[in-house]
């Protein structure tokens, strides 16, 4: 697996591009078009925030009829949601101007929005960006990066990962592009990310294992513990490789798909919690030792989520004090007698005690760009981790302004 | 009622003070005693974090015996809290000094810290403290205030309040204080307050009234969505002014107590989310037209947690976006196309959509040091509030290196 600028078209069969079509100040890139040769099963994974994005839904409702996907199309720059009817009819228009441009029908057409909420989309401009991508879609890196770049709002990096791998002896490449990087918190799917494999799945295969690698990667990310109305994940796998096409769940080809997909997702995730909105760092919350799954989901989902524990990973301040503060009001159960806490390889509390630990060390471990923070309940053998980063001067600059 | 600096010597019977014993940095005022001439019955409410601090335990015990309270000492700069049994011993023995220094037993004094967590407290400068403390106690404005002064931590602004009302023709008053002002989210109560009376009340009846009011007050204030280890509301009555003890909680006596208890409490709830860390202004939260109480509620703390609401907030953004997907993943059941949000009396969305509001009035709203967001889920007839604050560089800052 690699950090791949330019991964999407790494799949055999996909062509994509990036432009500009005045949505984002300053003539930024903001419509992303990624268009299969070859009809592709999918899948997806949605916000379960109950308000939702109007391009958001239509794709949703599209995966109820299991119709393969030709093309997607994400514009950054205007979430298209809480505009009413209007922002129904503007997500059906911008698939059909995407299927004419595609060759395809507007239902193979998958529909994303992100960025301001409660404006409408101006249709003028997304049929002339999707006019100008039509004419520019292509099969190099630089054009897969492009698709990257415009649908990045707040990130600074971009977030493109691919590997290849074997199956039933073909090969087959996987690759995935992630945006983020504020209103992030787990609930189904935290973020944009649009996944393409040129693997032969079923769609049935596709969802469980999309499932199952968000529940482990992007359903552990919080940058601020606010759910956009606008996450979505998408999976589209085309066939092109030719190998024997994945129907068994249960089959061994299934499971090294399944995993290699684990793999891509955490890797995404990981790097949406790097590039969090003024983040500086990486913090990876793990939390072992609990007596059930869900006792560790809700200690590593309160430490990920505590403003408190983030300025202190900012300042680089060994305040563990928090950290246990933040697993007593999580709502997990356990003696606070029997937990123990450390930074990296450091422990700093044991048993709910204060250690002598040495402050240098401490100050060593919370000067990297990635830190762990453990937390063992000490009361079973259940774990769970989550991806955070820590919270800077610049969220609140980033933030104070982000509509005006 | 009114703002009060020197508030907790107003009441008939009290003495006051506040010391620097050395806790805090700088020789800032780090221990506060107050003192009642008569057995005060009393009442209190404490912390549901699971992580409880020493000192706040031990006071939650003495409430279980229901004697009479003499002395409140409270000390900042060290929470006394996961230190384990030597923190339990550290609480008894500042119970002793202070009961020798106001002549009484140890288990009529009331104990608190408030600080940083983790730390041993170091008693022979609370020691130190508690004796000056003693030879200091008085009656003056300027007594009472040295007691607010010495248990505030990042507090900018001393939070005391009074007020005067007849019960049974009888002149009494209420006085309170409070300190605020991180780590603040309501789970019971959310940060240290201590109010006295010189009314004689029961403690069956200083319990409940004690309950209500501190469920519309302190627990609907968040700063950071963090939960203290060591919050706690106490309140003491004297009886010094001599009315006839209110013991049935539903007679009138007892409801105009409860009242101005109501008044007093919302009073500080109200001065410690403005004095927020870092805070600006005062943001209130006002949910109504729920389908049942919980759902409002849910709806007014997602919106009042959110730091992008906050920071939109700091940045006088009227990005009503933001209000309405915390909405949505707050767990409040509603309609998303029955949802109106409005800034002060202005409208900025009806029925889940944008409305063209003038933005001009929307930043004169939002220039303001009090703004009110109210949501309308047009549901029902529920409603409820919270009491937050904006999201600011500040915060950061103070929290980046609070320990160091």
């Amino acid at each position: 697996m690699r950090t791949d600028p330019g991964a999407m078209t790494r799949p055999t069969g996909y062509r994509a591009t990036g432009v500009a079509c005045g949505l984002k100040k300053e003539g930024r890139p903001d419509l992303a078009f990624l268009v299969s040769d070859l009809p592709a099963e999918w899948a997806g994974v949605f916000t379960r925030n109950q308000v939702k994005g109007h391009s958001l839904v239509r794709t949703r409702n599209l995966l109820e009829c299991r119709m393969p996907a030709r093309a997607v199309v994400i514009n950054s720059g205007n979430a298209n949601a809480c505009v009413g009817p209007e922002g129904d009819l503007a997500a059906s228009r911008m698939a059909e101007l995407a299927a004419a441009a595609a060759g395809c029908q507007p239902d193979e057409v998958l529909t994303g929005s992100t960025g301001v909420i409660g404006k409408r989309l101006d249709l003028d401009r997304v049929a002339h960006g999707i006019a100008v991508a039509g004419a520019t879609l292509g099969r190099t890196p630089e054009d897969a990066h492009a698709a990257m770049q415009a649908i990045m709002t707040t990130d600074r990096v971009p977030k493109e990962v691919s590997l290849s791998f074997d199956l039933c002896g073909v090969g087959v490449t996987l690759a995935g592009m992630a945006k983020g990087s504020g209103m992030i918190h787990p609930d189904m799917a935290t973020m944009i990310a649009v996944i393409v494999t040129d693997a032969a799945v079923s769609s049935l295969v596709l969802e469980l294992a999309l499932r199952k690698a968000c529940d482990r990667s992007f359903n552990r990310v919080s940058v601020d513990g606010d759910t956009s109305v606008c996450d979505m994940v998408l999976l589209l796998a085309n066939g092109a490789a030719g190998n024997a096409r994945l129907q068994d769940p249960a089959s061994p080809d299934a499971r090294r798909f399944s995993e290699a997909l684990d793999r891509l997702c955490d890797r995404l995730a990981r790097a949406v919690a790097k590039d969090g909105e003024g983040a500086t760092k990486l913090v990876e919350v793990l939390v072992r030792g609990a007596m059930t799954p869900e006792d560790a989901r809700l200690a590593a989902s309160a430490v990920a989520r505590s403003p408190l524990v983030k300025t202190a990973m900012f300042g680089e301040d060994a305040n563990w004090g928090r950290i246990l503060t933040a697993v007593g009001y999580s709502g997990a159960a356990f003696d606070p007698g029997r937990v123990s806490i450390g930074l990296g390889d450091l422990p700093v509390c044991r048993n709910g005690c204060a250690l002598d630990f040495d402050e240098a060390r401490a100050s060593e471990i919370l000067a990297g760009d990635e830190i762990l923070l453990w937390i063992d309940l000490g009361q079973g053998e259940s774990e769970d981790h989550y991806y955070t980063c820590d919270f800077s001067y610049e969220y609140v600059r980033i933030n104070g302004s982000y509509r005006t």
